[in-house]
C-alpha cells in the first residue's frame, strides 16, 4: 500500500481497489522484487476494508474528540518518520496541546514491559524526569508498567511526553489510564495511525512499536522479558539505525532478561542513567555524560614509592627502617626519605617500636583489596613535599 | 628482574644482585627499551631484599606448613603462567592435595568486590556451584565477599578450587576465612608467590591479581564498584588476551557499577548464567550456552492470517465474518476459512451475536502488548488442520 501511494498517490490507489485493478506496471514491478507480495490477496483486503470505510464520519469523530489529521507535508508532521520508507504511516490521527514534530525533535522512547517490577517503574520514572530536566521529550506507548510510568515521570517534570496509541486517539486503553492521557492531552501529545474508535488489536500494537522507534532519536528499553512487545520496538531502533540503550538488572529477574539478552548480543549500549542515554543520542561533543569515577582519596596524591612504603608500615606494634624497606621492596635511601614525608603528612608516626601507621577514629585498614580506604587525618600531606605524581593525576580528580 | 633471570639464569641473576654489578650487555639491552627502568634503584631494592631473604628457613618453614615450591617446568607448572612474559612469577608456593595445573587446565576466575551485596554473594555462590556441576574450577582471592562466596559454592558441590593468595599459604588473611582456607587444603589448592609466613600488603594484592587472570581461561566480574581491585583483575584478564564476562545488576546498586562500566565499553560480555560464561571460554562449538527462549504458547502454531483472524474476534459480545475480515485487514474468504479452523481447535466460539473468543479459566487476554499469553484450552489445534507456519517454527520451541 505504501508503494501504491508512494507512486501514484492516495486519490489513484483507492480509485485502483475501488475498481479492483492495480496499475499494471505497478504489478510488473512489484513482481521483480525479492519477496513479491501476493497482490491479489492485497486487493481483496484492501476492498474489504475500503468497502467499511467512512472517511467523512471519521472526520467528524476526529473533531468531536478534539484530534487533527496530519499527513506527511502539514506543517507538525514529523520527517524522521520517512525513515521508514514504504511503511511510513499515510497519516497520523494527533490529540493534545503540543506541536509533534516540535515534541520530537530530541526525543528518546522509553519502552519495557507491561509486568514491570517496581524496579522497573522506579527507573523508568527516574529516566523521564532525568530526560525531560535535560530537554528532551519522552516517546511512549501509553501501556501499563514502563510505558505509563515513563509518561508520568515526563508529566511530573512538567515536560511534553509523547503517547503512540494503537487505538484511536479518543479510546482510553488501557481504562485504568485515562487519567494519564487527560494529563498528556493537556501537556503533550497523544498520536495514532487509527481513526478515532478504533479498538486495539495485537497487530495494532506491532505496526505501533515502529512508530515509537522512528519517532526518536534513540530507544531505551528499561525492563523486557525474553518475549516481550519492547524487543519489538527495540529490533525496529536497530533497522532504523536509531541508537538502542538497555537498562540492566538482577540476573534473578526474568524481567530483566530481554535486556540482558540485548546487552549480550551486543544489540544495546548499557544505560545506567539518564545522562548515558544522551551521551548516546545527543551530537557529538554536546551532550557527554559524565565519566562515573569512584571517590578520590588523600592516598592518590602521593607517589608510587611513597604508597608502596605506605603500605609496609605496620598498623599494630611498630618496625623499622630497615624491615620495611624489605617489605616494600625499595632500596633503604628511599624507604628513609619516604617515612619522613609521610612522617610530616600525618600518616606515620615514630613509637618506641619503630614506625607504625596514626591511629585515627575511623581505622586506616590496610592490606586492602579494594581501593575505597579511608582517608589519613588531617594535616593533609603538604603537595611540596610528596608531590603527586603526573600519571596518577586524572584518577585523583573528582566527578563533577 | 623476569628479564634478568629470562636471560641469565637464577643463579647468575642472584650472584650480580649481591656484587651489585649487571651484566654490561643485559645493562645496554634495559636502556634501549621504550621506558628503560632505573636499574640503579632496582639493584638497591633487590640487594636490600637479598639481604633479608633467607631461603633454607622459608623451605624449612613451607615444610612444616605442608607447602610446596613449584618452578616452570616443575610436572605442576601452569603453562599459562607463560602468556605473563617478564613478569611470569619466578616461583609458587602450593599447598593443598589438588593438583595446580590439572585444576587450572578448564578453569574460570570468579571475582568481585569484598563489600558484595547478598546479591553479589549468591551470584558468586550459584556461579561456583553451575561451574563446578560442569566441570570447571573456580579460581579466585579467598577475599571476603565474592570470593569467599565463590570458594564456597565451588566446595558446596565437591568441586577442587584454587585459592590465589597475596599473603604466604600457612598466613590465613582474612584470618576468619581460616575455615575456608582448611577445606581447601582438602580438596583444592591454596597458591602465592610469597615465602610463607609473609603478610599481605596492597601491592601484594594487586600483583597477585595478575595471577588469577592468567592461570583461568576467563575472569567474571560478579560485583564491583568503580573502584575495585576486582576491576585490576579484569584489565589483567583483557591485557593476556583472556575472556572477559561482567555479571550486571541493578543500576540503584554502587557494586555493580564497575560491571555496568566493564559492559558499557564493551570490554566485558554481559553474563547471566554459568552456562554463559563456558559458553564464552569454552571450545568452539563444544560448550555452547542454550539460547534463552520464552514460553512458547499454543498460538504460535497458527499461521500469520489465523493468527490476525484471532485477535480480531471479540472478547465479549460478538462480531460476524464482515466485520472480523475489516478489523484483521483481511480478506472475507481467508476470514471465513480462518473461523472455521480456529472454532475446531477450540479457541473461538459461535453465540446468537457472531464470533466470539472461548471462555476459559484463565482468561486470554486480547489486545495484549506483550506475547506472554495465556494459552487457549483443550482441545489444542489439530497440526493437520492449521500448519505451524515455517517461519515461526523456531519460536514455538520449547528450550530444553
Amino acid at each position: 500500500m505504501g508503494s501504491l501511494v508512494a507512486q501514484y498517490g492516495a486519490p489513484r490507489a483507492v480509485e485502483a481497489i475501488r475498481t479492483r485493478t492495480l496499475p499494471p506496471d505497478f504489478v510488473a514491478k512489484q513482481a521483480q522484487l525479492e519477496r513479491p507480495p501476493n497482490l491479489t490477496s492485497c486487493l481483496n483486503a484492501w476492498y474489504t476494508r475500503l468497502a467499511a470505510a467512512n472517511p467523512a464520519a471519521d472526520l467528524e469523530a476526529g473533531q468531536r474528540a478534539g484530534a487533527r489529521l496530519i499527513i506527511p507535508g502539514s506543517t507538525e508532521w514529523p520527517t524522521q518518520l520517512d525513515d521508514l520508507g514504504r511503511s511510513r504511516p499515510l497519516g497520523l490521527w494527533v490529540g493534545g496541546n503540543a506541536d509533534l514534530r516540535f515534541s520530537c525533535l530530541k526525543s528518546v522512547a522509553v519502552v519495557g514491559a507491561r509486568a514491570a517490577t517496581s524496579y522497573g517503574c522506579h527507573i523508568a520514572a527516574e529516566f523521564a524526569v532525568g530526560l525531560s530536566e535535560l530537554g528532551w521529550t519522552v516517546v511512549s506507548g501509553g501501556a501499563f508498567g514502563v510505558d505509563g510510568a515513563a509518561h508520568n515521570g515526563a508529566l511530573a517534570a512538567e515536560a511534553p511526553t509523547v503517547v503512540v496509541l494503537a487505538c484511536g486517539v479518543d479510546v482510553s486503553y488501557p481504562s485504568a489510564h485515562e487519567p494519564l492521557f487527560a494529563k498528556v492531552r493537556e501537556k503533550g501529545v497523544l498520536i495514532s495511525e487509527c481513526p478515532p474508535g478504533v479498538h486495539p488489536t495485537r497487530a495494532r500494537f506491532l505496526i505501533r512499536n515502529r512508530l515509537i522507534a522512528a519517532l526518536s532519536r534513540g530507544t531505551v528499553v528499561v525492563e523486557a522479558a525474553i518475549r516481550s512487545g519492547a524487543l519489538n520496538t527495540a529490533t525496529h531502533a536497530l533497522s532504523l539505525n536509531r541508537h538502542l540503550g538497555a537498562v540492566p538488572g538482577p540476573i534473578t529477574s526474568a524481567m530483566s532478561a530481554g535486556c540482558h539478552r540485548l546487552l549480550r548480543e551486543r544489540k544495546a549500549v548499557c544505560i545506567t542513567s539518564p545522562e548515558d542515554m544522551i551521551d548516546l543520542v545527543g551530537a557529538l561533543g554536546d551532550d557527554l555524560a559524565p565519566q562515573v569515577r569512584g571517590p578520590a582519596v588523600p592516598r592518590d596524591r602521593l607517589n608510587e614509592p611513597t604508597k608502596r612504603v605506605l603500605d609496609a608500615v605496620p598498623t599494630r606494634g611498630g618496625a623499622g627502617p630497615a624491615s620495611i624497606a624489605v617489605t616494600a621492596g625499595m632500596s633503604l635511601d628511599t624507604t628513609l626519605s619516604a617515612l619522613g614525608g609521610l612522617a610530616a603528612a600525618g600518616y606515620i608516626e615514630r613509637t618506641s617500636g619503630g614506625w607504625r601507621l596514626r591511629k585515627q577514629p575511623a581505622a586506616y585498614r590496610k592490606a586492602s583489596d579494594s581501593a575505597a580506604l579511608e582517608p589519613p587525618p588531617i594535616p593533609e600531606p603538604d603537595p611540596t613535599d610528596i608531590p603527586p605524581p603526573p600519571d596518577d593525576l586524572r584518577a585523583s580528580e573528582v566527578s563533577p
